[in-house]
C-alpha cells in the first residue's frame, strides 16, 4: 500500500483526489493538507465538502513541516496555486517523494514563460527540465519513469487530445492556427468568492481572449500556434472544446478516422464517438475524453468533452500514477 | 416631472428602479448614489449594469452631502443596507423629499425587534411611528398620504399576499400555525461575492429555519405566528412560496374563492390563477403576483410566485409612488 | 456470481442499476431488456445512456419469452412501469426469481388503492400482501427474507426517513398533520420528451398538490395522514423534503436528537447532519439520505435530501439486494 | 392605428411579438390565429404563456379564412414554419397587407438553396426576388420601401452584425474562412416536446456540424464563405456568437475599430462594448445586439450577445416595421 498525500485538500480537485485515493485498492490515504494561515486548516474534509461525508472522514491539517510530511509519503498530490506548487514540489522530491502536480508549475519549458504568464520567476530549472507531461495517452512510457508528472491544465487536455492525433500524423495545415472555442464550468475558477463566480453575474461568456496562460501550453506541447478562445459556461463541471482546422492538401476523411483510431483504440480513457458527438453532460463524473468529428471539404471540426475536475484535473493525476505504478489505468476512477 | 433619487444605485434593486424611473413618464432621474467610500463610485451604472448599456448612460456619484442631494431631489429611494437606510431616511425626511425604504429599517414597529433581529437600536420612533407599510394591495389609503413608505421584503409581500385575504375573512384557523415554505432566487442575496452566493455552491437548500428575520415581520403584520421557512434556490430570480392552513371550522373552498376575488378582484397587480397553479418563470421579469390554491378537506394550501427584485422590492416600491402620487398603478411597470 | 437482469434498461433508473450491477463484485449482468415494442430495443445501452460508453457495451433487447428470461436469471430488477410491473412480477417469481420492483405496483396493501390511484385493478393480491416495503433502514430482517421486494418512490424515501424516527418514538402531534414540502429534480419524471419537462417551460412550481400518489403511500406506511406538496425544480437530479411537525406535549430537542441517533447511528447509508441542513449538491450521485433538523418551541422542521434515482430507486433496490443476501450494505454504492 | 395581426401566436416569437404590439403607441392588435388543427386554437393566448397574463387577454383563433383575416389587417407577423410562411406570405401580401415573415421563406435569393435546405421546391419567384432581407442595421432604406421583410434567422443576425462591418471595409482575408462558433438557448428550438428539448437531456453540445440550415444563409449575405458550428446551451434564452477570422494585409486594430464605430454609431440596437465582452445576461430580454473585439497580430477576434427570440426574431421584426413606418427604430422595445 503506498502512503498517500494531498496537499490542498479543501478545493475542489483535492476532493475528487480524496475519494479516489479511498477507492484505490492499492493507495492509503496518508495526510490531508492546507496551507498553514487556510481557514480551512482544522476542519474534518467531509465539512467542507458535504458530499464525502459518510466515506470519508479525516482532518485537514496544517502544512507546517514539510519534511515530516514528506517521511510519511510515498506520493504526494500538489492539488496547491502554482507558485506554492513551484516551492513544495522540490522538497518532495528532495525526500523521494513521488510527486503529481496539478498546478501549472512544472508544464511548459520555455524560457521566460513562467515570468509572462504566471508572475513569477522559475527557480527549479533541473526539476522543470525533468517534469513529464502528464497527457496520459501520449506520454505513457516517460510516466512511468519520472518522479515529478505535471499534470496538464483542462483546456489543454482537452484540445491536446483532440488535436494531436492528426497533427501528429501530418493531417492538418499549420498554416492556418487551429481554433479552439471552449467553454468551462465554473469550478474551472476554483473553490472561492468572487463576484465573476457569483451566481448571479454567471452568464455564457469569454474571457481571457487572446491572453490565457493555457494557450502557450498547448501550443508549445503541439508544437504549432494555435488561437484559443476560453469561455465560462453556466454550468458547474465540464469542458467542452470545438476545434475547426484546414486539413492539409490530400488529406480526407478516412485518414482523419483512422489517425483517431490508431491514437486511442486501446487507450480506456478516451471514448471515440462514431457519429454522434460529445456534450459535457456524458462526460459529467467521469474520467473520459469524449471525442467526435466532422469533415467537409478541406475542414475537419474536432469536439472534445471531458469533466474539468476529473481528466481535466485529478482523474488525469491518478490516471497518471496507475501508470506510473503498473495498475490498470483506470484504477478507481470508474 | 418629480425629480429622482437613487440611494444605492449599484445593486440588483437600485438597478431595477434606475430602469423604472427611466421609463416612467411623470419621473426624471435626478441622481444616484452609493455610499461615499464604494469603489463602484464614479462609475456608469450601465458599466455595473451591463444590461442598462443602450438605455441609460449616468455616473453613479458617491453620497457625501445628503442634504445637498436632498435639496435636488422631490422622491428617494432607498436601496440601501438596513441601517444606512435607517440613517439616511430622517434627513430625507427633513429636507422634505418623499422617501420609499427598500430596506427593513421602518417596518416592524415592534418594541425591541431591532435590536433582536438587525443588531441595531432604532434611533428614529416617530419616522418608525409615522411609516407606512407599502404592501400596496393592501394599504393604498395610507400610503397615499404618507411622507415614508417602508416597502415590505420579498418573502413577506408574497406570504402575505397570500394568507391575508383569508385570514382577514375568518376563515383560517389560528392554532395550528400556518406553515410558509419559500425558495428565493440567489439575487435575494444581494449583488456580492460570497461562498454561499458562489455558483458552484449554490443547490436547493433551507436557510434561516426558525431565526429568519421576515417570520417576525410576516406574524406582525398578519397578527398571527406563522412558521416560515425560506430556501436558496438554484436560479437567479423570483421567489415561490408554499403556504398550508387549516381552515377554520365550517369554511370551505368556496369562501375560500370568493375572499381572493373580493380582496384582489380590482388590484391590477395580482394575478388570480383559476386552476393552475403558479411558477416562478411566469413572473420573472414583471410586477405581478401570482396566486393560486387548492382546498381539501379541512386544509388549503396557497401558492403565491413573484419577482423577488420586482414585486419583491423595485416594483412594489414603484407601485407605492404611483399610489402615492395618484399615477395608474402599473406607470412604468409593464 | 448471481445473474442479474435489468427489465427497463432504457430509463434513467435502469441505467443507474446497470452501472451498479457492473460494479458489483458478486453479481454479473445477464440481461437488460425493454418491452417488445420499444424503439430503443436492439441498441448498446451506451448509445441510450453516453455516460456508460467505455464503461458497459450491451445491447438492450425486446422482452418477449419472460420465462426464458426468467430462467436464465437468479434476480430481476424492474425498473419498469407500474402496470407493467404488475402484470410481470408474478411471472419471474412463479420462476424463482428474486425480484426487486421499483414501480408502485406491490407498494400500499390498501383495499380499492391501485384503482384510485393507479388507475387499474390489482390481480396479485398474494404477492401483494406477500411483498416487503424496501425502506432499507426500517424493514432490513424482512428485507432478508421476501422474495418480492417493492422498492419505495422517491418521495416517500425522502420522507419516511425524516419522519419515522420521531413518529415511532411518540414525539409528534399527530391531531396537526406532518407538512411535507418536497421538490424533485426532472429525472424524477422519467426519459421522455414532453412540454411538461421541455427545458424551456420547467421552472419551480408545485404539482400534484392533493392528489398525488405518494400521499397514501407515504400516510399508508407512516400511519398517520400528512400534507403532502410536491414541487418541480429546475434541476435534473434530487430531492429535498422539508417537513413541519408539531412536537406531542412535553417533547423537545434532545429527544428529537436521541430519536434520530438510535435510528440511524448504525446505517450506513443516512447521514446526520449534527448543525447544517441538508442540500441538494451533496447528495447528488451518491445512495445516501442527508437529515438535518431544528426545533423550536413546539415545533420541529425536518429536511432530507436524497438522489431521487439512487436512493429514490436505483440504489435503495441495490441496498435491498445487498441486504437480501448478507452483502455489505453499500456495495456498489459508494 | 395600424391594425396589426400575428399568425403563429401560440410559440415563443409569437407571444413576444403580441407583447410589443400592446406596447406600441401605433398599433393595435387585431388577430391571434394558429393554424387549423392547433391544439392551442380557442385559448386565451394568456394560458399558452402565463406570462401574459394581466397584460394581455386575447383569444387565438385558427386561421380559417385567410383573406377575411388580410382584410381586417395592414400588418401581419408571420411567426410561423417556414413552409406555412411561404403559402401564406403571397396571400397577404396579394390584399395589401405589409408583411413581416420571421420563418426562413424569403430570406436567400439562390437557386435550389429551398430544395437543398428546407426540403420544399419555392413557389414564388417573384416575391423571393422582392423580399428585402431585414438586417435591420444594414438594410434600412430597402426595409423603408418594400412590402415584404424576410426578418433574419437568430444566428445569422448575430454573425453577419459581427462581420459585415469588417468584411465590408476590406479588412478581412478571405482565404481564410471566418470561424463561427455560436451557442443558443433552448428556446431556438421552438415551443414543443422533444427528447433533445427535454431539461434533462440538455446540456452543451454542438449540432448542425456542416450541414445548418443558417450557414448559407449567413454566406449568400455577406458573399463570402464562412465555418458555422452551431451549439446547444443549457439556458432558456440568447445567443453567444464567437468569430475568429484573420485580417487581410496591412489591417490593424485601430481600423477595425472604425470599422465598428462607423458601421454603427447612430444605430440604436446595436452597443459597442470597449473594453468587455458580451455575455448572455446583458442582452437577455432586451432588443439589443452587444459586440466585443480583440485583435492580436494577424487574427481578430469579435464576439456578439443578443437574445435570440427578440433581436434574433421578434424585436428585430418590430424594429422592422418601426423603419419601414418610420417610428423610432426602438419604438416598444426598451
Amino acid at each position: 500500500m503506498l502512503k498517500t498525500t494531498i496537499i490542498g485538500a479543501s478545493g475542489y480537485t483535492g476532493a475528487e483526489l480524496a475519494l479516489m485515493v479511498h477507492k484505490h485498492p492499492e493507495l492509503t490515504l496518508s495526510g490531508l493538507y492546507v496551507s498553514a494561515n487556510s481557514l480551512d486548516a482544522g476542519k474534518d474534509i467531509a465539512q467542507l465538502h458535504g458530499k464525502l461525508a459518510g466515506i470519508i472522514s479525516q482532518s485537514v491539517e496544517p502544512l507546517v513541516d514539510v519534511d515530516a510530511v514528506a517521511k510519511q509519503s510515498d506520493v504526494v498530490f500538489l492539488a496547491t496555486a502554482h507558485q506554492v506548487s513551484h516551492d513544495l514540489a522540490p522538497q518532495f522530491l528532495a525526500q523521494g517523494c513521488q510527486v503529481f502536480d496539478l498546478s501549472g508549475a512544472f508544464r511548459v519549458k520555455k524560457e521566460g514563460f513562467y515570468n509572462q504568464f504566471y508572475g513569477f520567476e522559475h527557480q527549479h530549472a533541473v526539476w522543470l527540465d525533468n517534469a513529464v507531461y502528464g497527457l496520459a495517452e501520449w506520454n505513457a512510457e516517460a510516466i512511468k519513469h519520472s518522479q515529478l508528472i505535471a499534470v496538464p491544465g483542462c483546456y489543454p487536455t482537452a484540445s491536446q487530445l483532440a488535436i494531436k492525433p492528426l497533427l501528429d500524423a501530418g493531417l492538418i495545415d499549420k498554416v492556418q492556427w487551429p481554433v479552439i472555442n471552449a467553454t468551462s464550468g465554473v469550478t474551472g475558477a476554483g473553490r472561492k468568492a468572487s463576484m465573476t463566480n457569483s451566481f448571479c453575474e454567471v452568464s455564457l461568456q469569454p474571457y481571457g481572449v487572446f491572453n490565457h496562460r493555457h494557450q502557450p501550453e498547448i501550443a508549445s506541447h503541439l508544437g504549432t500556434d494555435v488561437i484559443f478562445t476560453p469561455h465560462l459556461g453556466n454550468f458547474k463541471r465540464g469542458i467542452l472544446a470545438t476545434i475547426t482546422m484546414k486539413l492539409a492538401a490530400g488529406s480526407d476523411a478516412e485518414q482523419v478516422a483512422s489517425a483517431f483510431n490508431s491514437a486511442y483504440q486501446s487507450k480506456s480513457a478516451v471514448r471515440l464517438l462514431e457519429s454522434a458527438l460529445p456534450s459535457i453532460q456524458n462526460v459529467e463524473n467521469t474520467p473520459f475524453c469524449d471525442i467526435g468529428w466532422k469533415v467537409q471539404g478541406e475542414h475537419v471540426i474536432v469536439v472534445a468533452a471531458i469533466d474539468n475536475l476529473l481528466k481535466g484535473a485529478s482523474s488525469q493525476a491518478m490516471q497518471c500514477l496507475n501508470i506510473h505504478y503498473g495498475f490498470p489505468e483506470l484504477t478507481a476512477l470508474v
